[in-house]
């Protein structure tokens, strides 16, 4: 009798072959499938010859080819795609079987296909993979939710593929409950956008104010990369800012300032309006790129509109520190603001979130690897019931110690007309976060007063409400279907 | 034969009431009808008693006393309610009969609405209507958009009511196909966001970093409304600082910094990062009445957290004046950036907008009413294709005398560690619209870096995309199904 695959795949695009690639050279059998079924053949006698790989010709062949309980892993386009895929899958199998998604799947869908799956008497897990292809194939970070019964099944396979960190763990962990895999995706990729912001933004200010060439602004980022700032970003940032064009002259400076954004990095902003939370700087990094796509409207205002002469008088070694510690100041408030996400988003879907292994798994394998999420696993080691981030003794001195340079660089860029969107945000919201007092009582009075809305007191307890008539012509009535 | 209606109203809360009150005391004669059908008769008989209502006890009747064709008006809860209503009515309506929602309904509603009454071979209008329950009574703004075919209909009825500018123009025009008014609604109330919120931030910044009285700064806000800050929102903030609680002090001191934020204001912000449009101004706002939640996280970290000595060197009154001009460019911006957004809904939901009218329908009667916005009626008067507010001339000189002081106002409260996240988020999109060049092209190197997505070139025509090898290592291949 011919052996059985570990697990199944189907989805043979590059992504898909990478990871199956990965999972052989560990050891494991995959069988694997794909729509169109030539692709089957050319991988098993091509990238895959003489390797431990089974091809399946049709959906039934790759059922029957796999161990039990089975693991159907679909590498396939968000969408449509996965629920067909799951259709075709459900009369196969059996109870106990699971049905993996490692696509980019947005968290409600993901959401909704646990318990459908569920009610059909199997398994569900969506998985977040990052890494990219180089990642597939070489270790990527997962972020796996679903079924919590799920994953003892595919845990040893999972994590032996994904990423490992220096020590030896794995960058994949148990997320939580059905949706929370692509939910930790998708603010990972939020997290991504904030991280490139803030360092576009130090790339503007050293170019602009200090007026430093590429391969000074290389050495600069060099040095980052061996201190706080040490992170994959900062290391091909260095890498690019010393590629030359064919004509000997950076190769960045030739490359058009547009970018997009239909991404995750949308729905992580979304997400956070949707649920209240604050999550500045992901927002404006999103807008960021919105405004560098309206490149042909700047183009246009750059020539009748004037701003400020650009005019640096400080020490330029120390505005380089300062820079550095901005950086690092907006990169803490930005994972304080993407755990608040997770952390509400935990209250209002029901999850049970692995907060340090979360940081874990970002740790290595994808974009936002770094020293510093070694910090925040630790800081939730530590205290697991962790409120904020800002609030770990290790994060709050670090933001402290940040915020001078971090207030100089601001004001020098808002002073000579440099948009530092991002690192603005991000202190405005640490100064914020740290006031007793916000002048949201002005707010709520006005909201009194054209609204009868009403509005709590200071001297009063919680939830009671007031209503002033504040002109002495209002009613007394406060306003209830009909807000503004 | 009993004298008919020229419109009836569905939904007899008190903003019914007004508005049904306003029309009869301009000559028309109004039908009404309330699901619970005690509340009509007690209108008849009470606020409405002696005056020209006709009272309907079920939808047949309410049909059966309209002149054709039938304009019927619904003030009920958005949502489901809205819905219900229009499949009442539907049975008794005839070819060309119009039904009107005058809720607070999300725009995408009202495009599937008025698709599927248009498919009755009914027609449909949905209508902001803003200026709260008094606006209601004494003159709202009106927003109306839906069946173009249903504009003249309504219009003498709608601009009767609808508040007036000095020049007896009334506040209340057509905007736009479908969902165009409820959209123009939804847009004004993300503005009215914004501009509470930079009221909110110069407040602020008075108190904490100049030290002053509410008295004091009821005394600049009396100032401010008699010049280019004069609005609605200056003068009641005027008052409200004025106002003094039971024990002489001032009251808005004792009201809790507390914002709710689950409105239409959070709408905006979905919709500008859905087509893609930097609404920051706006986006900081929603955001900082979330943080501004968050009392109790707040009052534990300024326990723990240390932020720098607050100390005013400057010039109080110089400064007073640089608040002035940081609200008056940030409201710039907010508008430009409102605008930005309706014009990008224009195109993407082919509705031919009408932006001066818009300005002018917001200038009276409701809560962002302020003088300003007859400046935006002239600069689409004069360019009505105008692609960016930033770029009329007006605007353009006044966003630039501006900035020096609000640059000044940035920079003092971003070194005393006050809060200002809306007025530094505009002066960075200032900052960033008015530059040729951003540096998305090193987003768009670490794009191609690490995923391949490729890059545009600045000597090269638009649209021809490159990708570079980086490392020496990586594949020549551009990723396409799974974007990081």
């Amino acid at each position: 009798m011919k052996k059985l695959a570990d697990i199944g795949l189907i989805g043979l695009a590059v992504m898909g072959e990478n990871l199956v690639l990965n999972m052989e050279s560990k050891g494991y059998t995959v069988a694997v499938y794909n729509r169109t079924v030539e692709k089957v053949d050319k991988f098993v006698n091509g990238r895959g010859a003489g390797k431990n790989f089974i091809g399946a010709h049709s959906i039934e062949e790759l059922v029957a080819s796999l161990e039990k309980p089975r693991k159907v892993m679909m590498l396939v386009k968000a969408g449509k795609p996965v629920d067909d895929f799951i259709e075709l899958l459900i009369p196969h199998l059996e109870p106990g079987d699971i049905i993996i998604d490692g696509g980019n799947s947005h968290f409600p869908d993901s959401i909704r296909r646990t318990k459908y799956v569920e009610s059909k008497g199997l398994l569900f897990i969506g998985t977040g993979v990052s890494g990219g292809e180089e990642g597939a194939l070489k270790g990527p970070s997962m972020m796996p939710g679903g079924s919590p019964a799920a994953w003892p099944a595919v845990k040893e396979i999972f994590q032996s593929v994904a990423a490992k960190v220096e020590d030896g763990s794995p960058c994949c962990d148990w997320v939580g409950e059905d949706g929370a895999g692509h939910f930790v995706k998708m603010v990972h990729n939020g997290i991504e956008y904030g991280d490139m912001q803030i360092i576009n933004e130090a790339y503007h200010v050293m170019k602009e104010l200090l007026g430093m060439s590429a391969d000074e602004m290389h050495e600069v980022f060099k040095v980052w990369n061996t201190q706080e700032l040490d992170s994959y970003l900062t290391e091909i940032t260095r890498d690019i800012l010393a590629f030359k064009d064919e004509d000997g002259e950076p190769l960045v400076e030739k490359i058009l300032d547009t970018a997009g954004q239909k991404g995750t990095g949308k729905w992580t902003g979304v997400t956070a309006l949707d649920l209240g939370i604050p999550l500045t700087l992901i927002g404006e990094s999103v807008f960021s790129r919105c405004l560098s796509a309206q490149k042909d409207l700047r183009v246009q205002a750059s020539k009748v509109i004037s701003g400020p002469k650009v005019e640096f008088k400080g020490d330029k070694a120390q505005m380089i520190e300062d820079l550095k510690m901005a950086l690092f100041g907006a990169k803490i408030i930005s994972y304080a603001q993407g755990y608040n996400l997770m952390m509400e988003a935990a209250k209002e879907f029901n999850w049970n979130l692995n907060y340090g292994g979360i940081a874990l798994m970002w740790r290595g394998g994808c974009i936002i690897r770094s020293a510093f999420l070694a910090d925040i696993k630790k800081a939730f080691d530590v205290n697991p019931e962790l409120p904020n981030l800002l609030l770990a003794p290790y994060f709050k001195e670090k933001v402290e110690t940040a915020q001078a340079g971090w207030r100089r660089v601001c004001a020098a860029a808002l002073t000579n007309g440099i948009p530092v969107p991002a690192l603005t945000s991000a202190l405005c919201y640490f100064d914020g976060f740290r006031s007793e007092r916000l002048p949201a009582n002005l707010l709520q009075a006005q909201r009194d007063y054209f609204g009868a809305h009403t509005y709590e007191r200071v001297d009063k307890p919680r939830g009671e409400f007031f209503h002033t008539n504040w002109t002495g012509r209002g009613g007394d009535t406060a306003s209830t279907t009909y807000d503004v």
